[in-house]
């Protein structure tokens, strides 16, 4: 392992030693694992051998590979939380963790968990009571059990439960949601409780009906009844010359950008030590954590509320990517590695994909006095997993550009979580959209917190934000017919948080004070533009918002530690409360000039639409990390124009007779007023 | 002109027509045009015509082609506003304007008034002040005045002065701009004062002061210090059965949807008649207006206020596009005409393109039992203009996808407007940014209205904003937790105006209350998704504001009425005030279940970055028009699959001396959890 860098995912190889270490150290009962990773090592151990990387130097010892081990003793019960040494072979600790604390839903639990509910006497009992006719039967979906009583420690899945073609692997189950739904206690496997659901405009229930035949609505393409429309012809990517990436292991080398594919079980793709122009810009980049809560005030519902970070993970979650089908162009895959129950190491394949692809123009100058233009297309350095939390699909990507900038991407996709409604005479309740006959979909919010280890230029900043506002009378400068305008500043001193504020265009820069611009005379910083977005709609008295306090600010700063990486905190699934980014905040700790952290707070409220469903068309939204006084001047310059003879496109012949590329003349003949 | 579509633009035979006509109508004078362009027609003429195309009945009569002219008396000076009926032959009105009324600037004007100045003694003489040396020179731009004062009727032009080297045609003489700059009389040709620039940190100002040469920091490739960068790998856009799109003249067919390409000297493109499978959606888009007020409160600054779409029109400052410089793929391009000031037609070719892009994943889906995948990509069809006013470019694209959405998208590009500064010893002014040696950027906004007249199912629609808030107490449902929410709704009764609220995540709809969804059993509706950003800083008191009451809300709704097209109305150059959409609005007509008209302003605030010079990577802003239950399910649900025997993608191999097409399977493999 000494050929691994500091931030290389976990190999299998350290997968089995820290198993076999764990079971060294438990012989008197049984294992079973939840989760085997690498605990990030220190960042005072990283940054000098990253910064001997970055500057040609000889290289430093490496900080030691240390995992971070989640498991269940099955004599007892109990859950722990070790450490293991790999180099010494040994448990550094290991710490049972209180009842109320529940790890993450794993793979096989969650396999277990759908097992056992299906064949459990009362649930069977109740999908007779539907009368199902021939060619279909029951499945489910186990659900986190969300938190509604500070006094259960049970480790409990809340199994939705769905009638499902028996032949048909892709039929779309969620169009045909049951009105019963059976909670699970997953350590003793027992039936905690049968819950009803609301179907009706209340909380009223009522006893499991035979069910009245309903055709799904289907998404898969051979379950169609339309015909797939033929007439959108193919559209390929040449790449003649191959990518213009370099890729060695987790490293990735495109266009003065250099940076680490890092991947892990909870966050999946987190983005490490990115420079441009051998210039240090970020240490970290990562999804943090993400809520999802939904509007349904009716019991169970209201316990409806995922962090499918904290909760689950996007890493065990991530889609294994297929060329062709998921990027066009040329494609670099790479893969990553969890542990099953038992201890041994699976490979998660083209779980992070890489690719170039073309963004339109980059910037564009045509002097009108002779018509010559300048124009330069903008590529893009795609790095991309996807993520299916059971019906919901997340598409995350970074995208790296020519000019300096990185872009953060979300697309929700996937199909609705469901609920059974009676609306056959045309009922509907306010916190849902009827999306099919016997189906409605409620209303719910994606919130996420993008975490933002900054380094422009060191790894000491200053996190602020400007406000552009009137003339203020006090700087002296008459302004007699009121146009004046400035951008006001305002310091993070302390670490805490700040809100979006569109009415002046708030925008929040990470500078390095230490370093100054010699064009504009400022320090040298990277712009975060935020994404303006509502806030969670819950009851702050509620449990959603106080297990997602993160999501009371826009904006967070707060000093760097190590460990503090989830905004909801370590553990989220059950969770009481949050125990993250707010508290690390309300230290107050001095963050001018010094190891900073930013967090942004996003979202979407997503009210359904009836062409949300059966498959959801991509909703997107995006963060932009720019430069903003970084560089002297555009930094794309140098890269070469956009002329037919590099991009050879076609021009489009109306009348098949007329050549077609009779006009192969440039851009030199742009012409204007 | 039989043969013409009421959408269709102008020919240059109907140029040549309404010139003769309008002649022998003015025999006694010589007329100087302005702009002869087509009338829109009235909309209750052209309904039962595109009614009649759309499904498929005999064709009424046309509207009569009518057209507009503005030209200049030259015996008195007179500025004419006429209708001609090219049927009729005959000048159906003619009537003089207000002396106070400046029509748009146009293209043998702007060189005209470039060429007089540069010959004007006096102006010469500020030269010679400069002592410059042999290899440079000056060029101006002429700019439109602006206004600060309600008794100017004169037609003015404030020019600003720059260095200029002779021998390079492609050098940027924005980054050495001059501290004088004259103003001149369009019509008389005086010069009518010489301004002298504020270089300091106030209002001051000093005499033409001997140039100190500074090297202009160029953009152009050939001018370039540095090398170009050479690891950037071609990147070609293969359609080998060609677009899947279809033109027929000025009509699209693509994937669905059928709209006319509209284009006129002032808005340029206009999207009329845009219906999705035979079901109509909008009548009319189009940008109708924008402003672009500057920050510096400093004389000659503070009237730099521009109105590109009123002031000089976007479509006269179009781009001539080329291939494979401005778009990748296969491209169609579109030709406009105008007059010039003699009233002779001029071509203006390939200004607007057509092509087809990828867009990455439209929806996916995975099932996590089997692993099976569905994946279908997005398709857009781009319809694109870019317009160079002066220094600055804008690209204008609308984008239509395969699940029923549109997108307007605005790219900032181009050159900033520049100013002097003695910024050698390091002064810069709070209200720009120093870009350079002797050059700042000032601090300024850009905000448009983009007008949207709908017909949602029909020409008669219903405009509402839905805000999430939390369930009201009054509905009586209990929410023992707080986490319901409900969409609460608003419906424009009156014209009027509302904003966007971020805090409710509110949301723009427009219905048709005569056509019920049959699934969600709301109306069928498109959703406005609006941006939120800042309104225009500028006083309420001043100019720029009076100028501009659009800018004062987010959100507009007037009944329609012929002629009410643009939002700043009909004549920005030196306007005192506006009457636009503010004044159409106060009508307060009754708009529910009528033919409404909605107009969105949003904006940029832009305080330059030095990365934004000397040529500015785009600023990217989007509106998107989503169908909102206009369909009862996904409308993308029958685009074929992606896959690899379609898309055709390489495997990047890290070690050349593997095969790199090993992996052709497909995304039935995706597996995950």
């Amino acid at each position: 392992m000494a050929s691994l860098h500091p931030f290389d995912p976990i190999r299998p190889d350290e997968i089995q030693l820290a198993c076999q270490i764990l079971r060294a150290s438990f012989k008197q009962t049984t294992l079973r694992f939840k989760t085997i990773e690498i605990k990030e090592p220190p960042k005072q151990d990283v940054i000098p051998y990253i910064e001997a990387e970055r500057l040609g130097k000889p290289l430093p010892a490496k900080p030691a590979r240390t995992i971070y081990a989640l498991f269940h003793r099955l004599d007892s019960g109990a859950f722990i939380k070790a450490l293991v040494n790999l180099d010494a072979k040994s448990v550094s600790s290991a710490k049972q963790l209180p009842a109320y604390v529940q790890g993450p839903v794993d793979v096989d639990e969650m396999m277990d968990i759908e097992k056992i509910c299906l064949e459990h006497p009362d649930v069977i009992k109740e999908i007779e009571k539907m009368k199902l006719p021939k060619g279909v039967t029951v499945c489910n979906d186990p659900w986190i059990y969300g938190t509604d009583d500070p006094k259960e420690s049970r480790r409990l899945f809340q199994c939705y439960m769905y009638i499902v073609s028996v032949e048909e692997p892709q039929t779309n189950h969620y169009s045909l949601p049951c009105t019963f739904s059976p909670v699970f206690d997953a350590i003793t496997k027992e039936l905690v409780r049968m819950d009803y659901l609301p179907t009706g405009a209340g909380h009223e229930i009522q006893a499991t009906q035979p069910w009245k035949p309903i055709k799904a609505i289907e998404y898969a393409h051979d379950l169609l009844d339309e015909p797939l429309r033929s007439d959108l012809k193919p559209y390929i990517v040449q790449q003649p010359q191959g990518a213009s990436f370099n890729v060695d292991g987790q490293l990735v080398e495109w266009q003065k950008w250099r940076f680490r594919v890092g991947f892990n079980y909870r966050e999946g793709l987190v983005l490490y030590n990115v420079t441009y122009h051998k210039r240090n810009v970020f240490y970290r980049l990562s999804l943090s954590e993400m809520t999802v809560p939904y509007g349904d005030p009716r019991r169970p519902y209201h316990r409806k509320q995922a962090f499918d970070v904290g909760d689950v993970g996007l890493g065990i979650t991530c889609n294994q990517l297929s060329l062709g089908c998921d990027c066009l162009g040329h494609i670099k895959y790479f893969d990553g590695w969890r542990t099953d129950s038992k201890g041994i190491a699976v490979q998660l394949k083209n779980v992070i994909c890489l690719h170039e692809q073309d963004s339109g123009i980059l910037h564009k100058h045509t002097n009108y006095r002779n018509a010559q233009a300048t124009v330069v297309r903008n590529r893009q350095l795609a790095v991309q997993m996807i993520c299916t939390v059971s019906n919901y699909e997340y598409i995350f990507a970074w995208y790296f550009d020519l000019a300096g900038g990185i872009e953060f991407e979300v697309r929700a996709t996937g199909i609705l979580s469901t609920a059974p409604i009676n609306n056959q005479d045309g009922l509907s309740v306010p916190w849902s959209t009827n999306i099919g006959p016997g189906v409605s979909a409620p209303y719910h919010q994606h919130i996420f917190s993008l975490r933002i280890d900054p380094a422009i230029d060191g790894f000491n900043n200053t996190v602020v934000y400007e406000d552009s506002v009137p003339l203020p009378p006090e700087l002296g400068v008459e302004d007699p017919y009121g146009v004046g305008y400035i951008a006001k500043t305002t310091v993070f001193d302390k670490a805490g948080y700040a809100e979006n504020n569109v009415d002046t265009a708030r925008s929040f820069k990470i500078r390095n004070d230490s370093v100054i611009n010699k064009i504009s005379g400022r320090p040298v910083a990277y712009k975060v533009k935020t994404l303006a977005t509502q806030k969670m709609i819950m009851s702050p008295r509620g449990f959603n918002r106080r297990r997602a306090k993160f999501t009371d600010h826009d904006v967070w700063v707060t000093k760097y530690q190590d460990d503090e990486l989830y905004a909801a905190g370590e553990f989220t699934n059950q969770s009481r409360g949050s125990e993250g980014v707010e508290t690390w905040a309300e230290r107050g700790d001095n963050v001018a000039n010094s190891d900073v952290v930013v967090w942004h707070t996003f979202g979407l409220t997503h009210n359904p639409r009836p062409e949300d469903f059966p498959v959801m068309p991509v909703e997107r939204i995006s963060i932009h990390l720019t430069p903003s006084g970084f560089h002297e001047k555009n930094p794309a310059l140098d890269v070469p124009p956009s002329t037919q003879a590099f991009n050879q496109s076609k021009l489009h012949a109306d009348k098949p007779n007329l050549p077609a590329d009779a006009d192969e003349t440039c851009c030199a003949r742009d012409s204007k007023l």
